[in-house]
């Protein structure tokens, strides 16, 4: 009997500490100490020596217990350490995120400055590509091949014949001449682009053409076109609508370099850079009217 | 008796799981277990079955604890698993971390790339800007409204007489010319811009400007400047206070495009791209004298 | 000796909360309750109230228990309390991450705008800078000073002579002419560049030199070149390898603004962007004669 009680003993003492495995679960910790419960109650209690027999039974208990104790506190002690361990990798992952949300901010603000930079120079170099194409102009609905072999030759003589000796009183120099790329046999002939050496015959081939009316070459009518680059264009288009309206209206209107609208109505005239605001002011004229 | 035994055995038992209410505290739980020994300890121990009751009530206690550390360890195992998944929602996030370590530093270092280029573009269209201002000069003091109707005309007109016949045997041709925007009204007129066909043109008008002294328009003296752009003026304006001591110095010195400070010292010629430098040689050369 | 008891009873009824120090460990809490079952067993038990001492001992294990396991549900509790907490802080960083990746991603994009449109903004400024520089020449090898003192000068009569009046029958009008910078005293002299008032007189030179074969200044053979951008003329020698094959086959080629290779086979003409893809080319041209 006491060598049963000894090994019962041994085996409580021996047990590993109560552990609560990653992946099981603590039922079968428990189900075993219950089990050792009911050898307990199944045993016979009529020894005289019965007291220390209970005796025995409650420092075994008091045993089972502290070495289960002892497990759970070690479990938990695991889990305080991964908890603390948590707390490391917690205050080293916020630190990390502090630290790029400082770096992202002050990369955001770079950004923004940058992109501010970007549209500065994109419009200085719009302007800049405007101005170097203010000597050019384009030549719409010119038959193709009429201007070989020497396109600036060619100009040059029919500018001077077509609009006149006393708009040239000697011929136009043209630096450069040649058609816009694009597919050659469709019914449209390709634009044709010119650079006068000196602006002043940009001014005075406008003037001409807007005197005469029409431009003609054959039975082809002639358009002449300042050279704006695509960005002015887009933004001229804008005022697309608008325009139709004032013409409409009969009321006089231009178009402002590099994309302003000018209005003149009852001699007064207004600019708009914004369609919106040009808008209004048009539906202002409309209600005054109809007063 | 044995009834209210196993009620109360019963009653154990069947007691819930002791858990930790995520809001409560373990307070209840462990009164609750105190209030239950109070109960067996006043219970009256007379009975000749006495050491069965012992045994009884150290099963009942066995198992109360089996159950207690079921419970517990239970729990543990719930808060094992909460920092199980924290563990991986922890992973997770330190992934994360990195993955935009990883991004932010790769965009930071294209941002980088990215202003350098915008500087580096900057300075070239600031260039090409300055160049296509070449054939320039800026008018200041011409009073307003004596060139029209025609700017060109007048001006054209104006500099051959004004400078003399020697200079333009043949009179300079400009291109465009017209004033800055600006307030008509002023005392002072505004600035006149003039771009001559010709930059030979713009050499021999500053040159004989410089040999003339002063160049008047009736009771006006006139004056011209290189058409600059607004970040070389900027970037001029830093010597304004060296040019000053200089000149009460009596130091021959002159501005080189795009903004540099050449000093003239007997007969050596200095180049300075950074006032600070210039400084520096000036306290150098004043030092000198003094001794 | 109940007095001990009694004592025993409020030492551990008082004991304060197990506690696992976040530093220390549980092994020293499990040995002194192992220590206190041992005192327990080491009592004798020889009472004829033997039965209420053991109730008593029961009571006193139970409060134990009950302490120890308040012990314990509060510790767990702490540990729900830093899990809890950490969930909280876990949350926070979470949504940091996520709000941080939106904005990283965010940034991603608009720099990837941006450097699309510096690209674009780097293509039009190496347009416009190679366009402006149209009307310009290299001129290599002319012996250093020959042009001094007035380079305009001396270039607008040499070009006139050397090309021949039949090129200029009016001598051709340069608005700029200086040498690069670079070291004077040097085997080479260093190359002049000169801005012609009108392209045209660049074609004007190029084609006569082109027909003259050899153009000299005394015994020194004289190159012109197109004045282009740094960027082109990168792009201009990614071609070189190619071009040296095309010489060495005998084979008509030539470089088409700003930097495509024009390739001429059996009367067939070809243009390149890539040098790989005109590799291709003449790997097949030379596949095909070997059959």
């Amino acid at each position: 009997m006491p060598s049963k009680k000894r090994k019962k003993k041994t085996k409580l003492v021996s047990s590993p500490v109560v552990k609560v495995d990653d992946d099981g679960d603590a039922s079968s910790v428990a189900s075993s100490s219950s089990s050792v419960s009911t050898n307990v109650s199944d045993a016979t209690c009529v020894d005289t020596c019965q007291n220390l027999n209970v005796i025995q039974k409650l420092d075994l208990m008091r045993n089972d217990f502290a070495t289960k104790i002892y497990g759970v506190l070690n479990t938990i002690k695991d889990v305080k350490k991964d908890v603390r361990e948590f707390s490391g990798r917690m205050d080293l992952a916020e630190e990390r995120i502090s630290s790029m949300e400082d770096v992202v901010n002050t990369e955001k603000s770079k950004l923004e400055e940058a992109t501010k930079r970007i549209t500065f120079l994109s419009r200085k170099l719009d302007d800049l590509e405007n101005r170097s194409r203010r000597s050019n102009l384009r030549v719409v609905n010119l038959p193709e091949k009429v201007e070989n072999p020497d396109a600036v030759a060619f100009l040059e003589k029919w500018l001077c014949e077509t609009l006149g000796r006393s708009i040239f009183p000697t011929p136009p120099i043209i630096e450069r001449a040649h058609r816009l790329p694009g597919r050659q046999n469709t019914d449209r002939p390709r634009v044709m682009i010119m650079k006068f050496l000196n602006f002043q015959d940009v001014v005075r081939v406008m003037r001409a053409a807007r005197q005469k009316g029409r431009v003609m070459y054959g039975d082809q009518e002639i358009k002449f076109f300042p050279d704006l680059s695509a960005e002015v264009l887009r933004q001229r288009r804008r005022f697309d609508d608008i325009k139709q309206r004032l013409r409409s209206l009969n009321l006089r209107y231009g178009i402002v370099y590099p994309a302003k609208l000018r209005v003149t109505v009852n001699g007064q005239t207004r600019e708009f850079e914004d369609p919106s605001d040009a808008e209004k002011f048009l539906q202002g004229i409309q209600n005054t009217d109809e007063l």
